[in-house]
C-alpha cells in the first residue's frame, strides 16, 4: 500500500516533466516508431486509449481511418474481454433504465436496435478484413452479409430477450439495404433473435441519403403511428442522433468505423 | 512563457508531494480484494474501464457515485498520463474543428468553455477528498474555490489561446455562483486565462435550475444576442446538451463525479 501511495506523484512528475519539454506542438508524436521501443509502445498505447474514447464520445467527429499507429491497439481491443465487458455494462446500464420505464400495456412502448457491431458482431469479416484499415469493399461486404453467419453480440441478444419480456416492442433499425431483408432477418434468428415488430432496412428512395437523416426519418414514422420509442442501442452515434430522438440513447462500442 | 510552461508542473508535484503524506486514509479499497488477488484486479481493472467508458458515453446517465470496486481505478487514472492525453487529444480535435471555421469578422464567433475539470483542474482539491468518493461538502469546496489556485489543464489553455487567436470570442459558462465571480475570475487569471468575453455564473435566480437547463438558458442568451456557438467544451454531459446548442460539442473525461 505505501509504495502504491507513492507511486502516482512519482509517475505524475515524470509525465510532467517529460511533457513540459514537448509542450510546444499539442501532441509530440516520437519522430520514429519502432516496435523494440517500450516507451514508443507505451505512447502508442496512451494515444490509441484517448484517441477511442474520444471517438466513443463523438468528440472525433467525422473519421476515415483508424490510425496507422493504433491498428494493433484496435484489433487487441476487439479481441479482448475489455470490449465484451464494455457492451456488458452498457446493457446492464440500458436494462437500469429500461426497468424504470412503465409500460402503458398499449403495445406502444419501443426499444430500436441497431444490427452490426450492435445485435450482431462482424468480427470474422473484419479479422479478415484488417479490422476496418481496409477501404470499405462493397463486394466482399455483401458477400459476408449473404452468409447470414455473424454471430449474437451475448450481452446484447440478453438485453434484446429481456426488454422483450417487459413488454417493449423491439424495432430492428440499419443501414442495410432492402435486398439484404432475407439474410439480414435469416442472420438474426441464426443469432438467436427473434420477435422483432418489425425489421426496417434502407429502402430504394433512401440511397443516398446520410445514415443520420435516415435513421431519424425512419424513427419519425414510428412517433407518428404512436411508439413511444424509450431506448435506442447502436455502435454509431447516427443511429442515436438527428431528431425524433429516443428518451435515452444506449452507444456502443466500435473503434472500427464511422458511420456519419 | 517557458517558465509559464514550467511554473504548473512543478507546482503540481509539490501539491502532490505535500498531500502523499495524507494519502493513507482517503482511499478506502474494498474489503475483500487483496493486492495478490490477480485475477480479481484484472477483472476490477476492466470493469472500471468499461464504467468509466459509459460514462463519458453518458450510457451511465445519471450517477451519484464511483463504484466502490473503481475507487483505485480512478484515482490511478486521474492521476495518469492518459487523462493529460485524453485532453490533449479532445483539445486536437477541437482545434482541426475550429480551424474549419470560417469566422465572419463581426464578433459573433464563440466557444463555450466550462471551468471545473475543463479549464481548470480541481485534482489538489479532490486529492484530499477521496477523488469523488466523499460526498461533495460544500465548505470545504467553497474554501477551495475561495483559494483560487486551481491549475491550468494546460491541453485546454493552449486550445483556448488558440482559438482566441483565431478570433472566437470566448464564453466562460460555469456552474459556481455569482459570489464565487472574484474568486473564478482571480483563478483563472493566476491560470493563465484572459481575454474572455464574459464569464457566467450562477446568479440567485439560478438556484435550483438544474445544470443542463441553466446552461442551455445562458446559451440561448447567446445566440439570441446574435453570436453563433461554434463549440462548446466541458467535462459533463450537462455543459453540452440541451438546448441552443453548439455546432460541435466536446466532452472532457471526468470519472470523478456527476452534474446532471
Amino acid at each position: 500500500m505505501p509504495s502504491q501511495l507513492l507511486t502516482a506523484p512519482f509517475l505524475l512528475l515524470s509525465i510532467l516533466v517529460s511533457s513540459a519539454a514537448s509542450f510546444e506542438p499539442l501532441i509530440q508524436l516520437p519522430k520514429a516508431i519502432t516496435t523494440n521501443d517500450r516507451k514508443s509502445n507505451v505512447d502508442n498505447e496512451v494515444f490509441c486509449a484517448s484517441w477511442h474514447l474520444s471517438v466513443e464520445t463523438n468528440n472525433a467527429g467525422s473519421w476515415n481511418k483508424i490510425p496507422s499507429r493504433c491498428l494493433s491497439f484496435v484489433q487487441d481491443y476487439i479481441t479482448s474481454q475489455r470490449y465484451v465487458s464494455d457492451f456488458e455494462i452498457v446493457a446492464n446500464f440500458s436494462l437500469a433504465y429500461a426497468s424504470s420505464v412503465e409500460i402503458a400495456g398499449d403495445g406502444k412502448d419501443a426499444w430500436i436496435f441497431d444490427v452490426d457491431e450492435t445485435l450482431l458482431t462482424n468480427l470474422p469479416y473484419y479479422q479478415a478484413h484488417g479490422f476496418g484499415s481496409e477501404t470499405f469493399n462493397e463486394t466482399s461486404w455483401d458477400a459476408w452479409v449473404d452468409l447470414a453467419e455473424a454471430p449474437a453480440m451475448h450481452a446484447s441478444l440478453k438485453l434484446y430477450n429481456e426488454l422483450k419480456r417487459m413488454g417493449f416492442k423491439i424495432f430492428v433499425l440499419t443501414g442495410r439495404s432492402e435486398n439484404q431483408r432475407n439474410a439480414t432477418g435469416k442472420n438474426l434468428m441464426w443469432a438467436g433473435f427473434n420477435g422483432w415488430e418489425r425489421l426496417l432496412l434502407r429502402g430504394p428512395s433512401d440511397g443516398g441519403t446520410p445514415a443520420i437523416v435516415y435513421k431519424s426519418e425512419r424513427r419519425s414514422v414510428l412517433v407518428n403511428e404512436g411508439y413511444r420509442i424509450h431506448g435506442s442501442s447502436g455502435d454509431q452515434w447516427s443511429d442515436l442522433l438527428g431528431f425524433a430522438l429516443a428518451k435515452r440513447s444506449f452507444k456502443l462500442p466500435n473503434p472500427m468505423y464511422y458511420v456519419g
